[in-house]
Parts: structure tokens; C-alpha cells; sequence
């Protein structure tokens, strides 16, 4: 049982201390990006985690690589070559100061793939599981099409395949979205925030934009129709201030709706949070965990990573549960 | 149209990472004070900003005009020479301990200004604003002279005068403060702070000392009968905690009253919170913006004052107006 | 008037900036202990302390002492020798993320003190109070008999002995606990958190596990009138996240009870708040505080300890009681 | 008397503390670049330095704007826009590990500055020399057409020019290189480091590849000789460990050969070492010292930028002066 | 071809910054050892690594398995249990003041091992190669029965053993090293500094302790002579300062003497000096380089380590090569 | 035998990493000062070493008797009132880059002292020697009165008196160093660097400006011949660079002259070099050393003093006989 995932990996230079970029006198460096990220969590729920994706051979290229072995990601399958990594760079905010993200993503290896290049029947071998996410197929027509043959050849191989469709609008229009996207979603099993209503256009009868929990259903429940997923799950999150967010979700499940607890929680470092439920998702529904178990999972396993700096979500399957099943106390575990 | 401003700069040594300063092996230096504060928050809002002060000739010295420069304020009028630059040591507090400030300004260059060192006509040449601050003349007869000559000057020129009141109590009494700025404030269009009822004796039945909206406005009035002033704003900070404030401010203009909302804050650094409000009235009511709008910009970039390290507020005019028209979300901005 | 304090005092190796262990490329280094935090509380408070201890020779059990040392605590009486010095390794927690202690403290150079070792008489010459916890006799045998020993002859002497139970379930039972602690609680004067329901059985009647402020009552009486302490004080602590704590505590004395105010705190670190609550309550009934005032000067001692990195509470008499007595504000202190 | 540069400036993301890349945590932030560092080191020199650029409109455009006005820059002709900042990557050396500089350059914004973007009458207002480096038009053709339209703007105003031609063999090779500056050579009255032997193929007998001073000159008159250059300045660096170099150079001037003192530097940061070499020529050779002492001066400007981290020389003329006439003494300057 | 390392691994904690322990408020953490830093630096060179050694199940066990997978070697033979992990201290010298390492490695997992954990046929599955260095054995009688386990089952197997007997005289006498290895050695192909005089009393004649080279070669052929090694490598080391080293070997192959070129380093950190030279080593005779080739690059690998913070060597092939052919120039890497 | 020393202690704010003044965005923060350093000297040695001078009562004047106290200097002797505390600013050089001083201690609490506040009668209870230095009666005339009759009070009580003259240029000329210094030096039996030629116009024939030895034995004989001095030392220091300088001294002893071996050292902070060697004469000379052994034990304190940094020797008595033995090997410490 190999769980594969397939896009970027970037570098990610991040203002410390909650200074601005223009204060900042040096910046944090780590590597990460949502499909990264998922892998992360994955090996560190103990799952066997393979990444694909396409490097630089250079030093960051190398640190990339060597970040991904330290988690105990399997990095044979990454291809090195092309000219840059791509960088972003996180301004974390505080109080009424929104977080700010720059990416300088263009013209990184895994955007010049070229086709062929990766094999997917050898990528596959031994997997069970693919995820991939709505980011790569933005970064280009190339990439667009090696998703949707990636999802072919997953589902020819009777693997389960997982989309977080992560729409980000820096990359492109919810009208170019729908046009590379339609053909991939009805080969997802599971779909993570499909943005049912603003990308495709699914109906959400009587009262679309109340981000209310009807409206989520109803929204998941569109998707499902629409496409025929068979789990649908989307995230609440409320954002007070940058320092304080709630997090919740639910889930739609062979038509049934499920709906997680709701945490109050002090941000540490925001991005990669999403990453790390759709982690605890896989990790839940893969293991065979019940639905209501598995959004709970899910939530806590998210909640979980906005209390570390960095991507990554850096917690064990018991630590999730601790939180998850109430018994996570803020007392000090000495 | 040029905004001048004139004070001191100091250096300010901050005990990093919440330490106390008994624990602090390195202190972090930038150069602050109110009045520099005002002139680069002029400045970070695109407004032609020229700054007034004395500075040693030494690394200090450079220090400061260099930090000025880098913000884009005009040294061209600050003159070099005398023994020291003055230092200020900021304890930023946490939760229930206080932040403390511990000043060592005595003999420092402006406080040993000669007369006639400064040009004010040639300091005010293509000006249009002039602000200063009760600290100035707070630091000795002779810059309590040059205050009021400036002031002077300045009315001559036919240009606006401004003056955050900022009563220090470490630097003199409310007696010595009502002898030395009786003669200032006839100049002064628009007064912030002015503590009318402590320094001045200004009458505020019935209920002098509650500190609610109606004393506010009384106390603006009353200073506004008193010495003529066209604009009056006060600053309204309710602090729960090191940790969180929450501010919001009233402005009495040609008679009217406009109150700002109220913002809870979490404080990242707490000083020059005050000097971000002034530079962002002094912004406001230049360009023109209603009186309404004015006092709920002003409060705005004072709050995201707060978010950030150091005196001063970094922010341009359009993310003070994204807070302030309730754009501001804190969700990330990717 | 001499405080001898007796115990541990081990490297803590923190990691910083609310990073995970797994994370932390470097950890802060500083060097305490729950008794040692308590000398060093008494010495800031200006009291005469002295520590007892033993440390190895190298240049951990140097840096100990030049922390004692650093803090006026007198470490005439620290013994020099053995292998080792205790480790113990912090990650703070953050929000959902409760904070982790690793002990590394077998074999450390007090686990291996000799009998016979200290001589207590010339310890305690001069002294008026010996504070002991139940972490020390935890430590085997050896420090069990050492601790029995101690406060025979302090009580000899005719001084106070106050016992800070502080249970550890790693390092012993609760029959283990009663089993050692049995012998010595009838020689303590002043008991901190006793627990006298989970290690002594004392009955608490009728509702014995709701912590109540009767059931924290009942259990300080039938603790006083099992052993015959005058008096018992229990802190009172609601963890809501690892950022947010509320501390009070109550006080058994003489027969009365009292009750402190309860603080919400933002918590910087957790370590040793519990130890700074015992320096403020020994500091107020040594001194002659009347005992309402004594608990509410223990609490804002705690309370103020939580504000600051380190086990160290680094406050003053005067800072603790502005915070008591109603005077800490918020504002900053300029 | 204006001086004017024109090239690109990058961000400068360097590994600290003698870490590889694959170590670093976080990576120290300025902005710098072979010609940025020319306009720089003039300016600290109290010259008026205009700086000629294309940033982009996002924080790190704003940064490295912000840095060339705190050394007092004028950046009233940069130009803002394009997609991306070039970003160039240091790993410093120790011992026997050379240095490493990566460089993420291409798709920045000054390279795709567009034909009449600039106007250069406007740029050489008031100007008096203009300097640029070989680096700029090696950045594609539209800034080596650029640049070879600045040179003859620039001389048509009747200004000096002059430039290091800092042949880069990442950007272009030999030939490449001879085919773009073979037509801006005859407008070049100073030049630095022409390499005429490998560039423009002049002869350099009898014994071309040894590096003594009499082959420099011969480089040196082949290159005034072909090209009409009044001065030709070539530095002569020897590096016996990534720590440890030394550093000369000589002058031909007007047909005369001048010989500088050779320093043993031991190296804090190297990059920017020519540049501040080349700014201690321009202030030499602009105000009139005679040729030895211009040679003398360029070259203690060249040493002491090797002593400070950073591109930037951040030395006074005094400083410069008091090496280079030997009162420069290691002494503790109190 | 696996190549396998059996040894301990501990955390590394260091005083920044050439301070000394106790001024540093911060020690830099990583995870270290002989015989890991010989697995790492094998990984680094592209060979399959295998490390075997036992770790606690709590977060530095993880950080420690966490580091070795950075680097690419395979840790599926690392057993999980035991107290705690090992510890050392580095206090880095600097002039004339010696670094100093201070061990706090008792009662670590490994070395309470139990026999019969370890199986050494799945271990050695597909290996070709054994590394040990004379530090395990000395951890204890268990640790040197599996030591001598391990080395019959290599050869049992038809694998290369190699061994640094890398003396530690903290840990036991020559005599008892003596008495340990002299079982071991026989079995030994590679030798790397056997101290065979002090230890095994091995003639040196006639003129045993100097240190010239054909003493080092007397000691190598007496060792190969004694316990049949067809490898002996000695390194040659002279400190002039902890900054300033000189570095050079002699090999003895096959009868033969080979001697390397000795470097002049200028050292960042002296620790893992010796294992990067032994992974050199290894490679080079595993992959067939020729003698004189062999110790070349050995020694250059060896002095690179010494130009890098923390024990592990971090250098490709590449890089080794350039340096040991005289490629290897201090000229920056453009 | 208490050892007591009289003078300033200031706060030192130095640039950390090499940086420039301007560069720095923190300071290291530590207390120093020449006496101090001395007192701090003595107390690593061993010897009970007590500390007299004045500091204001805010948490810098606090950290000042925090680090006296960190390595068991007395400070009861320490008066605490006056309005700040002194400053100096380290910009510590590198290579050809001179390290620079700026001091900020005009008006500092010491400077302020009155007549009559230190009692030198109980100061001086149970004391066998007084140190004091040149500095102290530079600093006004109230300092030196209170420097005198501090000699006198020693001499009356049997004391030996140690002078380092330590001239510095910045608080006086050498007309009133003599004019102070004259009726103070009588009093000196163990004189530092009097500076007899340039201070006291002692006749250095016959060719007294050469920095021979046999120049610094006239100079030392002149001084004790005029002034009566039983023991005269002199440091001989080279500043090749600001990285590179050699340290020797020579002693004159009861009429006999003694020179000490010179080492050449790398520095990491020159500052307190000299009062390391201060210290190690007095500990050498108290603790009854012959002449040879005190003047190489003194040369060795001072050359390890370089090695760290911060003005305080952290070196114990065996740690500078071992490198003043020669027995200080420059390998590590296992």
C-alpha cells in the first residue's frame, strides 16, 4: 500500500518574528506547497508516502529532496533537472495585519515537464491511493494534462484517487478552472473544497452564498451528483483576526452528512492548515475509520498544524487522536 | 506641498522575544520618538515629509538619518553636532506585566540646540504643514523657545500647525506644561491629546472624570473654546492586558463630533501606536478625506500600528484604507 | 533570618520560538528546578536564601551555580561531585498543541548524595525556614531519608518547614508518594498542593472529585487535620489552550479560609508558575502579611511568572504587589 | 554634479554563519549587485549617486529601494513594473570550500524593461559621469541595446564614462561578449578589469597567460590602445583559501603605469569586493587625486569592503584614506 | 552493495558563536557520532548507507533517525527502546584556547542493548561492506560481544570490515582496549589509526615516538604484520591553534606506502574531522580508486569536513574530487 | 584576604557577527569596564574579590551587580543611586578595519558620587589589596579626590595598591593625567603601563621612542625609581590586523627584569586584554608566584581573554597554567 502525490515543492522564505518584509533582515527557509505538504503528513501518520515531482539540480533542489527523505517521504520517483525551484515568500500577519503570501513560482522545473517524462505505470507500482490538487493542473497545459492522465492511469490501476481542488486566483480564473477541470473531477473519489458553486456552476438552491452549514451541504452535494465522488469534504474556517481563527468541516459520505466539532484556535502559522486536514482525511478513510471519526480526525489534524511554524504538519497519529477524541488536554505533559 | 515635522529621534533599544531586560543578551536598535514617527508614517503615505532635528555626529547619528532616509523622509534640514544621541529601552510587557520604558535622553544634541542654529524659513521653503509634539518644548527652555518660534513662523507662512499634546511625566508637571504650551496652543489648528483638563484647567461638567464618550467630547470642546483650535482629536484606549487593547478615537471638527469604531487588538508592540493615529489624521484631513472618513483612517493605521515591530507604522495609504472600509479581512492574501 | 531551600536544580534546554523539538535547531539553555525556583523567588523578593544541593564538576554544575549565584541566592552550601547534572527538555506548547517535558535526570550528581554528605546543622546555622517538595524525596531512597532528616533537624531548630507536594506521576506512585511522605508531612508548618485525596485517601466528602472551591476546602482540612499543618494552600488552575490559562488559589489558615482573585493570563511560559506561587506565599507569611493578603500576593506571583521565559520568576516585592493590590495596570510604564 | 548607474539590483539571499545552504535555517536579506554596490559606495562617499533600475511593484522592489535611499541614493529614476526581482543565492566559503553564488535571475524585471521606457536626457540631468558594468547589457539584447544608447547619450552630454566590464561566464561567453561590447568600448574613458586578452582577443606578448604586473600591463595598453580608453584599471587578487586573499591593482593613466600596495586581507564576505574597488576609482579619479593616490585609494576601498558582510562598502572617504596613507591602523579606535 | 555502520548516534549540543559554555544562552542541536557521521558521509557520496544502532522511543530518538534519512541513509535496522539518548557537549576553542567536548553518554539506549536484538543475517542482507569504529566496543561488555558478533557474521558473509579504532581514553585504558580488540582486529580488512603501539604494544623501533613519517609507517606495517590487515591508514595532524590545522595521511595498501599532500585549514568545526576522512577512505577503496587516488581523497575529505559546522561531512563527490585534483580553487563559484 | 577594586561598571552594547554599527539590528548587551573586568578576574581565580562603585536603581543598574554576582564578586559594597548608568558601543574590527569604541558615560552614577558616601574604613574590613586604574580619577575631580583617598586609606591599613594606568586620550590630556597622577602613584606598589616618558616626562635615553625591550625596561626602571614602585609591568602587544596581534609582557621586580614568552593570537574580542593581564599579575604576585612564573602566568590570562568574548576573563587558574606551562595544547578536549 503505497499512497502517491503528485505536484510542487517550493521554497518557502518566510518573515520572521512577525516582522514585515520590510523589516525582516533574514528569512526562514523550509520547502512546502499543498501537495507536499499532504505527503508530509501522510508518512508522518505512518503511511508509505511517495512524492513526484520535478527539482532543479542545485542546492535547493537537493534541500527539497533531503526535507521530504527527513520525514520519511520516498523521493525515487522525483525527476531533477529544469532551471529554478519555485519560491514563495509568507509575511505572516498578526492582529488586523492579513498574512501575506508572494509567489515566484513561473518557469520552476515542474512547470517545463515534459511529457513522458514521467512513467506512470512505474510511479504506481504497489500504490493504492493517489492525491493530487487543483493547484498543478493551474501551472499550465502540460501540467494539466499529465494530472488528467495521472488520474487515467490511477483509476485503470483501481487505485483511490483524492483531489483538493485549492482554487487559488493568482493561477487562473474560476472560467479556466472549470475548462481543465471538468474532465479530471469525475475521476476523484474524493474531493476536497470543490468550490462546486463558483468553478462549475452546480446549483445551490434557495439561498447560494449563506455560508451556512445547509449551504455547504447543499454545495457538496451538488458536486457529488454533478460528478459522482462518493466523499465530498469542505472546510469552515472563521477568521477573526490573523491571530485567531475557528476550524470545522464536514463531510458527505455515501450521502450522508457528517459534521465536526468546531475549535477556537491562536494561529502560530496559518499556512498549510487545509494541507493538513486533507492529510488527516486520507489518513482516516484509508484506515478505514468510520466517517464521523474520520472529519474529526480530519479538523484535529488540521487544528493541530496551525500550532507549528512551517507547512508541515508534524504530529503523530496519537497526538491527532489525543485532540480529536477530547482527551487532548492543554495540560503540560511532563 | 511639504509636511514638516520637528523633535527628536532617538535610538531605542527593545528587549527582544518578550524577555525582561534581565534576561536580554542583545537588545534590538532601531531610532523612534513620536515626532520621527509622525514624519515617516507621512512619508510611508506618499506625502513629502522633511524632518527638523539635531544629531550627534558619531555612528548613532548616521544611524538615525539613515533610517529616516531609508522610509523616504528629507534630512536636508537636520544639523549634526552635540555630545549624544538620546536612548530610550523598551520592556515590551506580556500579559499582566506591564511594558516598561526607561529613558536616558538627558543632554542629547536637540536638547543642547543653540537659538539660531535653525533657518525656520528656509526649514518651511515650499512647506505647508508644520507638526511638533508637547515633548519638544517638555525637553528645556530653550527648545520650549524654539517650539513656540516655529509655531510662529509657521502661522506666518500661512501653514497648518499641528500638535499631539502628549503629556510626559517623566519630562515635567501639568503645571510646567500649562506655563510653556499656554503661549503654543493659540497657534495650534489641530490639537490631538490635548489634555485639556489636566494641564489646562479646562471646565468638564458635570462628570469630569468618566472617561466616556460625552467627557471625551466635552474635553475636545473645551480646549477647542479655549484656545481656537479647528480640530480636535482624542484617542480612546481601553488596555486589558499587555497583550490586548482596544482603541478607537473621537474627532471634534468645525463643532461637529465623529466617532471612530472600536478595534480589539492583539499588540505585537505597543509604542508608537499613538504617533501612528496623528500621522494618519495629519494624512487624512490634508488630502481632504470628510471628517467622518478622517478619524476612522487615523484609527485605523493606528491599529495596524500595533501589529507591527518598532515605532514605525509601516503601512501605505491603501492598506490603512482596507482596514478602515472594512475590507481589511485577515483571511490570507495569496 | 536565613531560607534554606533544598533540592534539584538540573539544565533545562527549551525549545524557542514555539518550535517543536523535531524543529528546533538550537534549544535555550538556562538552569532550574521547582526548589531552586523557589530559592531564587525569595532572593528577588530580598530575602536571605539559601540553596542546598550537589552538582557536578564540570561546567553545567558551574553554570548552575553562577545562575543561583547571579540571583544573590547563597550557594556557600552546594555540595560539588558526581556524574552528572539533570537535564530536562521543554516544548511550549501553543494553542490545541499542550506543551511536552522529557526528564533526562537518572544518575544526576544529588541522586547519587552520600549519607551524611550535608551536615544539616551547619546548613542551617542562622536559619528561620526550610522548604523541601515532594520531587525531592521522590528521587530514591537515599534523597527520601536525606529529606526526613532535613526537616527533623530544621524542626529542631525550631524553624518553619513548608512542603510543595508537587506529584510527579514519573517519577513514583501515589502509594510510593505515601508511603515516603507519610513520615514527613507531620513536620510541615506549611503545605502547598498536598493532594491529600489521591496520595493520603483522605476522605472529601460527599462529592470528592468535583473541584469545587468547597471540594478544595474539604481536601485542605482534612489534610490539615490529618497532619496538623496551620496551614494548607492549593492553587486553583484552568487550562483552556496552551496559550490561555486562569490561576487563583485558596488559602487554609489557621482553620479560615481565603480566597484569591482569579487571573486570565496569555500564557509565555507555563514552567514554574506553580514554584513562584510558593516563593509569594513563603515571602508573605514570613514577613507577617495577614492572610487574605498573603494568598493574593501568591497569586499575582504565579501570575506574573507566567509572563516571562524561564522557570525564574524575576519580579520584585513592589511589581507583585502593584499587580495584587489592583495598581498593575496594563498601561505602559514610561 | 550627479553621478549615474544604471543596472539591475537583486535580492541577496546569503547563508549565515559559515553554514551551506543545505544547513541554513534562514538566509540573511539585502539587496545588492555589481552595480547597485558602485552607486552605493559613491554615495557613502558624499557624492550625489543617481541609481537607473526597473524593479517590480511588489515588498521586495519596495526593499531594495528602501536600501538604496538609506545610503542616501537618489532613486528618483527608478523605473517600477515587471513581473519579478532577480534573486541571486551565497553560500560563503571557509578554508578549503569555495564560495558559491547561484543566481535566479532571469525574468527579472530590468531585463524586460521595454525600448524607450527610459529617458536618458532626463536621467543625465545635472550628470557628470555615468558608469554601468558589463554585467547589464550580458542581460539579453534589449539592454545591450539599452546600454550602448546610455553611453552615447552620456557622452553626447559630454559626461565621463565608465565601466567594469565583469565578464560573467553564466551570462555569456567570450564571444558572445566581444560581439556586444565591441561597439561600447570606444565610448568607455575608464575602464575597470577589461579582460582585452580573453575578450577582445588583443595580443598580450611574448608571454600572455602569467599574471604578472608586466603582462597586467600589457593587457592594460593592448586595451587603451585598441579602444582609446584614458584610463585602465585592472585589480590583482590572489585567493591562497576561501578566508585568506590579497588584493592590488594597478593603473594605467594616461599612458603611465601605476602600481598600488598589495593587502593580506582575511575575508568576512567577498561579494562586492570589485565594486567598492571600482566606486574608490570613480571618487578618486572624479575628484582629482593624482593617479597614484587614486589607485592607493580604490584599492583600500576594495580591502575594506571585504571586511563587512554585504555588497555594500559602507566606508567614509576618511576611513578609505586612513588605510590607504597607512595611518590606518588595527588599533582600537577609542 | 549496501554498505552497513553499526555504532551509536547522540545529540550534539554546541556553544554558538566560539562561546564558551557558560556565556552561551542557546546550544546549537544536532545529532552526531563517529560512526554516523562516517554513514552519513558514505550517503553523501551516493552509496547505499545503512546505519544500525538503538534509540529511545521519544522525540531525540526521532530527531535522530529524522537527521540520517536527510541525508539518505537507510535507518530500517535502527531498533526503537531504551532510557534515553546519549549526549555530548561541544565548547568550540578558538587561538589558543582548546575546544573541549564534554560526554554524557552512560545508560543510553544503545549501550543497554540486549543481546539477540540485533539480527545481524537480516542486517547484513545484500551488504558488501562493515564499518565499526573501537568506540562501540568500549560502551560496555555487551556492546563489545556484539561488536565482535557482528564482524564474524561479516566475514561469515564474505564482507569488507573496516575499523577506526579512534582510541577514546574517557571511555577505557590502552589495556582494556587491548583486551577487547584484540579478538576484533584479526578480522579487520581496513584499519584506520590502530594506535598499534599503544594499544597492542606493536614494536615501533627504533625510534618509537616520533612522529615522522616513517614512524607512522613502522606503526602500520607493525599492525598489518600482527593482525593480517591488507589496509592501514593513519592520519597525520598537527594543531597549531584550535583555528589553524594542517592536515595530511599516509596509507599502507597492499605493502605499499602512500602519502598525501597536507592542506593548511583554517577550521570552522574540528569535530567529525577524522570520520569524514575514514568515509573518504571507504569509498575510495569500495569504488576502486587506486591507492595513491584513494588517500588523496580521503584527506581531502577529511579537510573539506573541517570548513562546515557539525560533525557530518556535507560533500558530494564532485566537490571532494575538485579539491583532492587541485581543481578545487578558493576563487568564488559564480 | 578580600582583593578590592574601585571603579565604573557600564553597560556595553557591542555589534555582534562582524557587522558595522550601521548594520547591526541588535546589540549584545553584557557590563564591563576595566576595573570590573579585574574584580571579575580575581573571583575566577579563586580569591575573594569585592567591588566598590555607584549604579542607578533601574533594572541596568541591577544587570551590572547581576553579572558581578554571576561570578561571585562581592557587591555589598556596591551604592546604588545617581541617574544612569554609564555606555560604551564595540564595533569589534576585522582584517584591515580598525575595532571602534564610542563611549556615551558622561553623567553616569559613579561619575555623580558625593563625598563622603563610601565609607573606606568598612570598604576595606579584612582586605589585603587595593586595585584601581586611571580611569577611575579621569573621570572628574571628585573621582580623583575619592581615588586618593581610597590609596590613602589602603596604605593606612597596610594594603598593597596596584595601578594600571591605562591612559585614555578621550577623557584627558596627559598634562592632567600628571597633574592628578602625580600624588597618587607614590602610593602604588604594583604598577600597569604607567606610561612614565609620555604621562610623567620620566627620561627614556637614549633613544626613547623606540618600542624596544630595552626601551620598556628604562621606561619601567624610570618610573619605579621616581615614584618608588616595587613591581612595574609593561604589555607589549602587536596589531598585525584587527583579526591578527602578538601579546608579550615585561616585569621589573625588586630591581630585576623579566620577560614572557609572546604569542601570537587570533581574536575574537579585544576588549579586556588587558585587564585579563591585570588580573592574572595581581592573582600571580597575592598568591606568591616567582617573578618569571607571575609575568607568564599574567601574558597567559590576558592571551585566552582574547579568545572569547565579552571584557570578562572566564578562565580558571588551571586553565591559564596550563597554556602558561606550555602543557595548553590546542587539541581537543575529549
Amino acid at each position: 500500500m503505497q499512497f502517491v502525490t503528485f505536484g510542487e515543492i517550493m521554497m518557502r522564505l518566510s518573515a520572521p518574528d512577525r516582522l514585515r518584509f520590510s523589516q525582516a533582515r533574514s528569512l526562514d527557509v523550509t520547502y512546502g506547497g499543498a501537495e507536499a505538504t499532504v505527503a508530509i503528513s501522510l508518512a508522518n501518520f505512518g503511511l508509505p508516502s511517495r512524492y513526484v515531482t520535478k527539482l532543479p539540480n542545485n542546492p535547493f533542489g537537493d534541500g527539497a529532496v533531503c526535507q521530504l527523505r527527513e520525514h520519511g517521504v520516498d523521493t525515487t520517483c522525483v525527476l531533477r533537472g529544469g532551471d529554478r525551484i519555485g519560491v514563495y515568500f509568507v509575511e505572516p500577519g498578526a492582529s488586523q495585519r492579513p498574512p501575506m503570501v508572494v509567489y515566484d513560482r513561473a518557469n520552476s522545473a515542474i512547470s517545463q515537464l515534459q511529457p513522458g517524462e514521467l512513467d506512470w505505470g512505474q510511479v504506481f507500482s504497489g500504490a493504492s491511493w493517489f492525491h493530487v490538487s487543483g493547484i498543478t493542473p493551474a501551472l499550465g497545459p502540460i501540467l494539466a494534462a499529465e494530472t488528467r492522465e495521472a488520474c487515467r492511469a490511477a483509476k485503470a490501476a483501481g487505485m483511490t484517487v483524492s483531489c483538493d481542488v485549492n482554487f487559488r486566483k493568482k493561477l487562473w480564473t474560476y472560467e479556466q478552472a472549470r475548462e481543465t477541470l471538468t474532465d479530471i473531477m469525475p475521476m476523484v473519489d474524493v474531493a476536497i473544497n470543490p468550490e462546486s458553486v463558483r468553478i462549475f456552476g452546480c446549483t445551490n438552491e434557495p439561498n447560494a452564498t449563506a455560508q451556512s452549514s445547509r449551504a455547504y451541504e447543499r454545495e457538496a452535494r451538488a458536486f457529488s451528483t454533478r460528478f459522482g465522488a462518493k466523499t465530498v469534504a469542505i472546510t469552515i474556517r472563521d477568521a477573526h483576526s490573523a491571530d485567531n481563527h475557528s476550524l470545522s468541516a464536514m463531510l458527505l459520505h455515501e450521502d450522508e452528512v457528517y459534521r465536526a466539532q468546531t475549535y477556537d484556535m491562536h494561529i502560530v502559522d496559518r499556512v498549510g492548515g487545509g494541507d493538513a486536514f486533507t492529510g488527516g482525511l486520507i489518513y482516516s478513510l484509508a484506515t478505514g475509520k468510520p466517517p464521523q471519526e474520520s472529519i474529526e480526525f480530519a479538523v484535529a489534524a488540521g487544528v493541530l498544524k496551525h500550532s507549528v511554524h512551517g507547512d508541515a504538519s508534524l504530529f503523530s497519529v496519537a497526538e491527532v487522536e489525543a485532540l480529536a477524541k477530547g482527551g487532548g488536554s492543554a495540560k503540560i505533559q511532563r
